[in-house]
């Protein structure tokens, strides 16, 4: 595909075709983000790849009440614009996609989370390449619980970075507004 | 460009031809890279762009003297591997590029890291469209003093956390080696 086709289709996709992702199409898809580059080349990110909806599901609400304890403790945090959203026991923050990637690594590279920016850039990509349509899931991070965490495979000391909900979308969206950059100074 | 085409060619450029690049060049790179995604659309980052090569070799100075100044207080950091070429006063951690972009934002942005590390992506890629290249300088981002990060500009209360050097490269290396990915768990 060309790159300016590819920019333009590039959206957050959160509406899916009741359609599954070939697990041979998400790991070429994982080969090709595979190609971004991390610092040093140390290619800390590994991968987690969920295609069961009902485990999805069960995620989406370990996260949310997880979130909420958070909102509790810390009433004055940015979740409070989310809380209706994340009280809503018919929510699910994964949209009811057909497939779900996390993209974690360890948590003592300290390059951990631009490594796994620059790996989820190439993920999007690879992805509307293929004509799929990928969204990352800020709420749908926050898996504290040793008993989620082990059950999901997460290595002891590693950490999920971006949770990307994967598939065929129903239509692309318009782009979101985006302000002119903001050029600090030229020197 | 074709995206197949765009991978191939997005390396770690560090050898430039004695060409400088315009202006117009760079803010065109940077609108493409605003197209990036960022949590909850926040836009957080902010660009300074460096087209003086002077003024890039005394900041490659400051960043090795701050990386030493670490070094000597933490001898057991990974930065060891890098003692030799720090304390060469021949080096200049921007391999000379004609232009060096840092990506920077507010501190308290909680996604920054990621939202940068996206970004860079999206310049990467816009840089290689357009017959340039980039490398990120991980060494580059030491700039704790705050005479030199008010001389550059960054704001009160923000952060670098990419410098990316641009220009033409000499040539296109080929590419550094990759693992298969590691996927965890397939569930």
């Amino acid at each position: 595909m060309d790159y300016e086709t590819l920019l333009k289709q590039r959206r957050a996709i959160r509406d899916f075709q009741d359609r599954e992702v070939p697990l041979s199409v998400v790991e070429e898809i994982l080969r090709e983000t595979c190609l971004a580059p991390t610092a040093s080349n140390r290619q800390p990110c590994k991968f987690i790849v969920v295609r069961d909806r009902e485990r999805m599901r069960r995620l989406s609400d370990v996260s949310r009440r997880t979130l909420l304890a958070d909102l509790d403790r810390n009433p004055d945090s940015p979740l409070k614009a989310y809380e209706a959203y994340l009280r809503d026991d018919g929510v699910n923050v994964f949209y009811n996609a057909p497939c779900l990637v996390f993209i974690l690594g360890p948590d003592d590279v300290r390059s951990l989370d631009v490594d796994c920016g620059l790996t989820a850039a190439y993920f999007m990509f690879a992805a509307t390449a293929r004509g799929l349509g990928t969204c990352w899931i800020g709420l749908g991070a926050h898996l504290k619980d040793r008993m989620v965490l082990a059950e999901l495979g997460v290595p002891e000391g590693c950490r999920i970075v971006a949770p990307l909900i994967l598939g065929y979308p129903t239509a692309v969206p318009p782009a979101s507004e985006r302000h002119a950059p903001e050029i600090v100074r030229v020197l």
